[in-house]
């Protein structure tokens, strides 16, 4: 099958860029920024050093192709290049963005910045845009379209069409949006629909009655579930009045599910959830993945302890300590295997509350089946390489491992169901913290299977 | 934020049906059926036993409404019901479907059912789904609508409106592709264009040329790469001979990006990449799960190998084994991080063939500057705690840490990336296989390190 092309294009694009560059051919690459996409530009700047990225920048012309590219940036280089830019040159590059885009800049500043650049826009965008920035992160207002088509009920098609064609600013019409001489929203009308009705007909007649809608506070995950489980264009936010405030189309929504897919991603590993640390430098990096590796840290610390509770029992039997990995590593992969497949199943709606049990007990059997082939796989090699130091070693490495294993499914299904009952990010389940107390388990019962089952010499 | 008020109405429909189907009311099913959102019937049948599923699916009617409830169900649920369904219900229910999704149902079954099924079918239907059938799993060709618009360039958009009024089968009209009198296609034109334009105007004055076009046989992951990252609705199919063979609707692309991102998870924890595990069995979740979980047991194996070769130093240095399971974990967890980072950076775009070293090497600093900071952590706490045993243990775990944590950076870094050239899935190298790798490298070195410091007694 194809594939690469795309990184390809990317990678033609990028050794242009960096030749002209190189020659400071300012007219070339002026020309060259306006005849590459946005979205492409984006991706290429991540491949410039801060001064490249401030010059190109500097060679843009405040048009709808530069604001498209702002919209399509990662949120580091947004700050890079416009940390230092004049807020007059941000509020004319501004007069092309929604304002959604705009709140989702100025969120990037500190609040003097921008202050400083919300006196610079008009009276009516300035307070859309802090009545955007009044809605949490990562919820439908936040990332809602505030330039929508509506109409009234009484329009007739004829009519409609022809606002339509009189219509510029209301971006990717998907549908005509239908409210009553309150304002209320109350129906939906799709392009196709309003094209190929009589002409005099009026929009109350051939609109969809019962529109799904959401809130402004929802959160942008629900959105995205609701849009791409029904298959939705573009799902409006209405307030408790149900005036329409927005819409929030699928091409948001893509960003959506990717970013949260990203960042459950990192959160499993514990990476912390900065969906840029690629972008960001190696201090940075370290910084946000020490807090979770001092699990591990903690982990190795209560595990010494432990182990020198059996010192005894190792000093007479040495062979003990041989099996310590197998038995850390076989509790901890399965377990990390219960919670990614529960983390995953949460994030896609295929868990849900009402069938946690169920879940949970599959996975123990699973942990069971899985934890008798291994720890007699793992016993015989046991009983069998040291025949001479103890005959219940095998035993006990068997029981260990099965035991192991059984918790640690437990552990593992049971965690992101629990975490996400409590309003804790699920995917934080199968991170260090954990994993980390699947292994102390892991070795305790071990030890302690082993001091109740080898005799004290 | 609101959350789940989705999974609320689901479990709202999920008693109704349970209730209904309990006192087998059959007429009250049927009418709920049909009130119920395709999708939400598709959740809402994961809930239900075979049986009952077999019940409701018999209550069904052939309708457009039930077309959509099974491109929306489950593969495994599909097998189930339609398993023992009569060719000739199966056929009468493909009237209502598009030809990608009859394709993408007899995938599901065994040749021979495939071909009753397939003689059944109207002759130019047949030919359709056998063509899609031919294209590769998960490429473009496998996921297109093949019902499009199209209109020949020479067109006026009053007649093309004429058209589109008289069209019902295309789905999702978002765009009308226009192409030559050779059948090649030439441009596009939005709906919106062509409503607000002249009436007497040709399509090929309006249309946009230069459009982005996709081959059958590119990878769906490209394909979603593409119309997400140019925020299109909809992205043509074309052969060598730039006919227009179908398009790949944004709907289709959410689908494919969710589960991408589902088959990355699982594969990152070696659970196979089933995405529909969570409906098997305990018995195939096990087999699924199991020859992952030898990736443990054959690293196990050698853990106890290398351990037994410096048993005589264990047996004088008993604390040694102490730090055996953190220096694993950190090692390990760290290799985590690395690796999911780039995996995903992989899956979005933000690493490509251009930035690996430069991406591995920001892995080393950052295992540099974590190892150097929990090696001195660790290493003060074994000096301290095993003071009387050996002088040199504190010394030995420091050294151990610091090594294991950038050797696991390393590795976790370069196995993705290694993994990709070689046209494996890099999120296999977050699984069991290489963290058990990384487990043995640093109980190795850490054995090595100890047996170089620390005199023999």
């Amino acid at each position: 099958m194809r594939k690469e092309m795309f990184g390809h294009e990317i990678s033609v694009l990028r050794n242009t860029f960096r030749r002209l560059l190189r020659r400071n051919a300012h007219i070339n690459l002026r020309k060259i920024i306006q005849k590459t996409h946005p979205a492409d530009l984006a991706v290429l700047f991540r491949y410039f050093t801060d001064l490249e990225q401030k010059t190109l920048f500097d060679l843009m012309i405040e048009n709808e192709h530069t604001a498209e590219f702002l919209t399509e940036l990662d949120e580091a280089i947004i700050i890079t290049i416009l940390e230092n830019e004049e807020p007059k040159r941000i509020a004319a590059l501004f007069q092309n963005l929604g304002s959604n885009d705009q709140a989702e800049i100025l969120n990037l500043f500190p609040e003097e910045r921008t202050n400083s650049i919300l006196v610079l826009l008009q009276k009516e965008e300035k307070q859309e845009v802090e009545e955007i920035m009044g809605y949490p992160e990562d919820s439908a207002g936040s990332i809602m379209s505030v330039d929508v088509f509506t109409l009234n009920v009484n329009t007739i098609a004829k009519d409609a069409i022809k606002s339509l064609q009189e219509q510029k600013e209301a971006e990717m019409v998907f549908y005509l949006y239908v409210t009553d001489d309150n304002g209320r929203l109350v129906g939906v009308v799709s392009l196709r629909e309003l094209v190929t009705t009589h002409p005099e007909k009026t929009l109350g007649h051939i609109m969809t009655k019962n529109v799904a809608s959401v809130q402004p506070e929802t959160d942008q995950e629900e959105v995205a579930k609701i849009v791409s489980h029904y298959n939705y264009l573009a799902v409006p936010v209405i307030n408790l009045e149900e005036h329409l405030l927005g819409i929030v189309t699928i091409d948001a929504v893509v960003d959506v599910i990717r970013e949260e897919a990203t960042e459950d991603f990192l959160q499993m590993a514990g990476v912390g959830k900065d969906r840029e640390i690629l972008l960001k430098s190696p201090w940075e990096n370290a910084r946000a993945r020490l807090p979770w590796l001092f699990a591990s840290w903690v982990g190795g610390i209560s595990a010494v302890a432990i182990i020198g509770i059996f010192e005894n029992m190792l000093q007479t039997t040495i062979a003990l300590t041989a099996f310590i990995p197998v038995i850390i590593g076989m509790g901890g992969n399965i377990g990390t295997q219960s919670s990614t497949i529960i983390v995953r199943g949460l994030a896609t709606g295929r868990v849900d509350v009402g069938n946690n049990l169920k879940i949970i007990l599959k996975e123990i059997q699973v942990g069971l089946i899985l934890g008798v082939l291994y720890g007699i796989l793992l016993g015989c090699f046991a009983a069998i390489k040291f025949m001479d130091a103890t005959p219940m070693l095998g035993f006990v490495v068997a029981l260990s491992i099965l035991s192991s294993m059984i918790i640690s499914s437990f552990i593992g299904s049971l965690m992101p169901l629990l975490f996400r009952r409590l309003n804790i990010d699920p995917a934080i389940a199968t991170g260090p913290v954990v994993t980390t107390s699947i292994d102390i388990i892991g070795v305790t019962l071990y030890f302690l299977i082993a001091a109740a089952l080898i005799p004290v010499q």
